[in-house]
């Protein structure tokens, strides 16, 4: 017999949970693992809002498994370690992003590359290698492998550094493995949301030329002045986007929604780049004369590895990057996920779980 | 008033050219500059015929000008160079591909990809600085600047070492830039004709294991024994494909029928590439979760520089590559044609110009 939620581990916890595929949250007590040797256990203090977030507890992907915690933007203060923990002290401040697990054994990890482990276990909704339901941010503590904490720079305010650890890496290692990071490129970014608007920042400390491409015209003295955007592409404008032919090196599409690629095609230069990290429900059409007569070509990218998220919270650190934040109460949850819907927000909610999460 | 084909220049030339769009070819009297400073002349001996020949002939993509002379793998002996030639003299076995100009300033002719230059004059069907029309290989002589002449290596023989200078590069060029080139990489190659049984000798020639992927069981004894394919995939097999999922790292598709992709993506690693070089006329569905979740990616090339071309040809000399191919008399042609058009040729036919091209 499997026990309940609350009686799978010692240790009480506390969170706000979906219950079935309305997506509704609400309170939801729950239980997490005594701090192993290898763990760390933190008092949670912010959790940022995805749009996975959002996807998971509708079951949208198809894979949700109710009772369904969310969070995977994590962030707060070590309280206790592990007898063998080496790197994280009481006290730290510390983070836990998409990943709380992963085999460790085949090349994927060997080379870092966690996030592509087959067996790689997800911070809500997957299971543990102990076979308990892992539950995410939206809670009072977390429990983790230290392999899986981030150290969070001193520098970068906890609440609006939290979304780095999804949104940032989403972003992050793509433009270094495609090598789009290189000063002086000039990159596309599609669509200005959690995704395109951490994209900029990122770009720009890059050294990079950024061009914000967007259908909302209204984006755009936010996307120069605010973000720091060199200029700004309204896609449904031909004659900007003629103007703007082969004039940039790569484009990184934040879109989730089905839209044409071939115009995203036209603006990069010969041998130039498109990167998706967002996942449409419908397969968009692939235009083969770009790949051929110009060698364009068009890759992927979900998150990145331990050692890189690191890098990446790291550099946020020493160039003061930090996502737009707009802070919110525990029990606004349902309706941030409504504005969500919409895209109502700039340019993401995080949950101030420490001062707001209060037992029913 | 533009003069005729047989007047615009000095020297008189003779080959087989298509009239209208019915594709058929016969006998044609026209005109070659006579050799500048730069040129290199060389008498044809053999020209290879592509598949893009078929598609100009009966303007299939629509850019035809008739009279029309294909042919863009041609080689022969040099009987003429001009006063500032220094890397050729009156003998050397030399040859002519795709391209017989671009502009030289462009970023893409600085780093020595012509083939990518905007303003790039292909051998036949464009038109040459002077404004005059360009004429391939179905004749008797060729004249071009020196820059796009290439040194046959002096152990290749001719007839069928001439596909290379198009289906050679065209899968060498992408095997180096894509980096699916080391050896024990393993590569999958779809579709076994002229590009396919060429793209398997190369990446056998790089070390690498290869798996030929065609819809024809017919071919499989052939990609083995005589190709030195080392496995064979029937891509309508379902058990074969699964059996070989994600065991590649890389993919070349030569296949210009309109086909699914997915299927490709699910044979190869993380990671992993898959190359275009046919062009399907329609675009295929982009299958998104492959490139994120897996980060694999998908683009194309065609053909190569003038470096790289030479870079390629000495190295099917060094490893005695060469295509597979047969040789046909010029007056053969349409019904070499109608052949192809049922990939009814193993695997190129290369017309015997030397020996059979005769002024009617």
């Amino acid at each position: 017999m499997s026990k309940s939620p609350e009686e799978e581990h010692l240790r009480k916890a506390f969170g706000w949970a979906a219950r079935d595929t309305s997506g509704v949250l609400s309170p939801f007590k729950f239980s997490r693992r005594a701090t192993g040797d290898e763990d760390v256990t933190f008092k949670v203090l912010y959790c940022g809002v995805c749009h996975s977030d959002l996807h998971s507890v509708k079951d949208e992907w198809r894979f949700s498994s109710y009772p369904l915690l969310p969070g995977h933007e994590i962030v707060g203060i070590v309280t206790e370690v592990g007898t063998s923990v080496t790197k994280f002290k009481v006290g730290d401040k510390v983070g836990v992003g998409c990943m709380v697990g992963a085999c460790h054994t085949c090349d994927n990890c060997k080379n870092d590359l966690e996030n592509y482990c087959p067996k790689m276990i997800q911070t809500y909704n997957s299971t543990h290698y102990d076979g308990t339901k892992t539950y995410g941010g939206y809670s009072d503590i977390m429990v983790a492998n230290e392999r899986y904490i981030i150290r969070m720079p001193e520098n970068l305010p906890l609440d609006a550094g939290a979304p780095l650890l999804c949104a940032g890496i989403t972003v992050y290692s793509p433009l270094k493995y495609y090598g789009l990071c290189k000063p002086g490129m000039h990159l596309g970014v599609v669509g200005l949301g959690g995704l395109g608007h951490v994209a900029v920042k990122f770009a720009k400390a890059f050294g990079l030329k950024v061009t914000v491409i967007s259908t909302s015209l209204s984006k755009k003295q936010e996307a120069i002045e605010r973000l720091g955007a060199d200029a700004f592409l309204i896609s449904r404008d031909q004659a900007q986007m003629e103007a703007a032919t082969a004039t940039m090196d790569g484009i990184i599409d934040t879109v989730s929604a089905k839209h044409p690629l071939l115009p995203l095609f036209s603006l990069i230069k010969p041998h130039g780049k498109i990167i998706c990290v967002g996942a449409p429900e419908q397969p968009p059409e692939l235009p083969i004369f770009p790949l051929l007569m110009e060698r364009k070509m068009i890759g992927g990218s979900i998150i990145g590895g331990m050692k890189e998220t690191q890098e990446m919270i790291d550099f946020a650190g020493k160039h003061n990057i930090t996502a737009d934040i707009e802070v919110i109460p525990m029990d606004y949850i349902n309706t941030a996920m409504e504005r969500l819907v919409k895209a109502d927000v700039k340019y993401r909610f995080v949950i101030d779980i420490g001062k707001t999460l209060t037992p029913a």
